[in-house]
């Protein structure tokens, strides 16, 4: 068999995420991998389900569902994913795919290039829910699309959130294309394919177990350049697409939320513990993952012109930097009023959205970014 | 004068968080500057309100309305206070007040040398103000008092949820004591003095100001070891009483809240930028004021007896080390199981609450500590 055959037959015997016949392949290649399995001096635990693989039986359930089948070095290959060989294993699984079924219309690769990972809790509240379609929508309409795993809550809500801004969207699964899964999701999942991808190392025919959801998250996290976790309680599913995020060193990022939610824990954990910067706005997701440079687009802010500021107004308006900031002593200085009084009308500038006030001192204000959905 | 005399007199005539006058007392002590004050020659801004100024009246003021005047030194003056000397001026502002009037039954230095600071938006949310309750009763009945400024809002839930477990609660005022501010508070402010402390730098009569108030968060924030901003919009006083607790290191902690809500911008963006580390329980507060080794109170957890646990659930338990944790993969190769079937009985292990799992693996529960009002 060819190689793009004997990663087919590696993806139908092996189980996904197993390190050893990874590492294998990483270093021989799917054919001499595959050669090996079949040798009838093999011992490796799965010679005997190679020897009963049927390629034209895989061959035939690919085309009749529509996939197709792609390989390490196709252009459809996403090369994000080849870091997996490099990763950490957690919970002693790891590696590359050896091969990915494909249903839909986009390309992978370039889907996968500009995108974010959105996971979290099935059991998501509505508040989450909201948050993850906000956050889709917005970063959809930013040509950012979003992969998740398809499942029920917040994954169906930032599908649905991208599927709103005809923004495309991938959904990575723990079981073959050939069936929906979970079966309630399965025009969400039409849609997923229709306007972007769904994505399986499995073959057709194979059914989730717990350890290929474990195996999907590394996938996910991989694909990506940042993960988003919106909800998840103390233990959830999410928390192993995090670590996977993580082992990847790709930029990790939490939602937070009410303190009494339990669907909030493991972000607010995350968040406290620095293993995943605080997300509230497609800002905070946009300020990490864009290339450096790229010009935002930004919306007119009512600002009050400047001919319609009293003198008093304008001395200490034209008292600040082009650039910088200034401390409030030096505004009064620059400005020749006393502090109180300039406190005061920095103040009613500030309201105006003419100044504002960080961590630095008081600037001229900053256009500000647009906001998802705006 | 004496001393403390002219101590008095410098609060009376000097408006708060004045350095140069703060630097010129620590240096010299507050007999010499309030002399130099009323020297024929001095050209000192607060010249002319010195020569004005009549101790008798303030002093009958003070025992009027039964107050006590403490100055560095005394008994009951709080050594944190000292810090403001070797502050960074925050807007200008800073150094150690020159005294402080004290209205109430608990002794200062000593419930601040236990305490945590509250403090928040006065238009806070339904939830701000339940945070700000719960944390101030679940601090309370660990013995911590709780600092505040008497506002409407966060500040009232605090001292409330302080009250409400019988904890002492200091109140830091902007104005003189011999008024309750705001009004609203009155009733409030009243049961705070005779549980805890009303506190201030202003003498009876005096007005709060803006400045006084930004001068009143500097004693907040200094008299704490730990500040915790509950709720604040974009622009809010709170901000710069954070700015003060860092400004004399102290731990600076951020309740998280929904991302929609505008009282959380500021929380958020504070654990955004690491000014702040997320707050969403007690136990993250003691986490980081808690002298080191002190044993915290301990509840009993619901457990599966062991002999209840199934052969194979045993093994497992029993394959994990009394301290520290395993990676999923030892434990299998330890109870020689396999991986599947061993995550599936640590998963039913955690349901019993005799195991759980973190970022370094599997280990035996711990038993957790007490969760606020339990």
């Amino acid at each position: 068999m060819n190689e793009r055959e004997s990663r087919m037959a590696l993806c139908s015997v092996v189980e996904p995420g197993n390190v050893e016949v990874a590492a294998l392949v990483a270093e021989h290649g799917g054919a001499a991998v595959w050669s090996s399995l079949l040798a009838p001096a093999s011992r490796s635990r799965w010679a005997a389900r190679a020897r009963a693989f049927d390629l034209a039986a895989v061959e035939q359930a690919t085309a009749r569902h529509r996939l197709r089948f792609i390989i390490p070095g196709d252009d459809e290959w996403p090369a994000a994913l080849n870091d997996l060989d490099g990763c950490e294993p957690v919970q002693l699984m790891g590696g590359n795919p050896f091969g990915l079924w494909l249903k839909g219309t986009a390309g992978l690769a370039e889907l996968a290039q500009r995108s974010v990972a959105i996971v979290g809790s099935r059991a998501a509240t509505p508040y989450g829910q909201s948050v993850a379609t906000d956050l889709a929508a917005g970063l959809g309409s930013h040509g950012i699309s979003v992969i998740s795993g398809g499942a029920y809550g917040i994954d169906a809500a930032a599908h649905q959130g991208a599927l709103a801004v005809d923004a495309p969207t991938v959904a990575v699964m723990a079981a073959g294309l050939d069936r929906p899964y979970p079966s309630g999701n399965t025009a969400l999942l039409h849609r997923v394919a229709s306007h972007g991808l769904l994505v399986s190392e499995l073959a057709p025919g194979e059914h989730p177990t717990r350890v290929r959801f474990l195996a999907r998250n590394r996938l996910i996290a991989a694909l990506s350049p940042a993960t988003i976790i919106v909800e998840a309680a103390h233990r959830s599913g999410a928390r192993n697409t995090v670590s996977w995020a993580n082992a990847c060193h790709r930029v990790v990022l939490a939602v937070p939320g009410p303190v009494h939610s339990a669907n909030s824990v493991t972000p607010h954990r995350l968040i406290r513990e620095s293993e995943a910067v605080l997300c509230s706005s497609v800002e905070d997701v946009l300020e990490l993952v864009r290339p450096l440079g790229r010009q935002v687009s930004v919306r007119p802010i009512q600002r009050r012109p400047l001919d319609a500021l009293s003198a008093e107004e304008l001395t200490v308006y034209e008292a600040l930097p082009a650039r910088g900031a200034l401390a409030s002593g030096e505004v009064s200085l620059r400005s020749g009023m006393a502090l109180g009084a300039c406190l005061g009308v920095l103040d009613r500038l500030t309201d105006h959205g003419l100044v504002s006030y960080g961590s630095a001192g008081w600037r001229l204000a900053q256009v500000p970014v647009t906001r998802a959905g705006d």
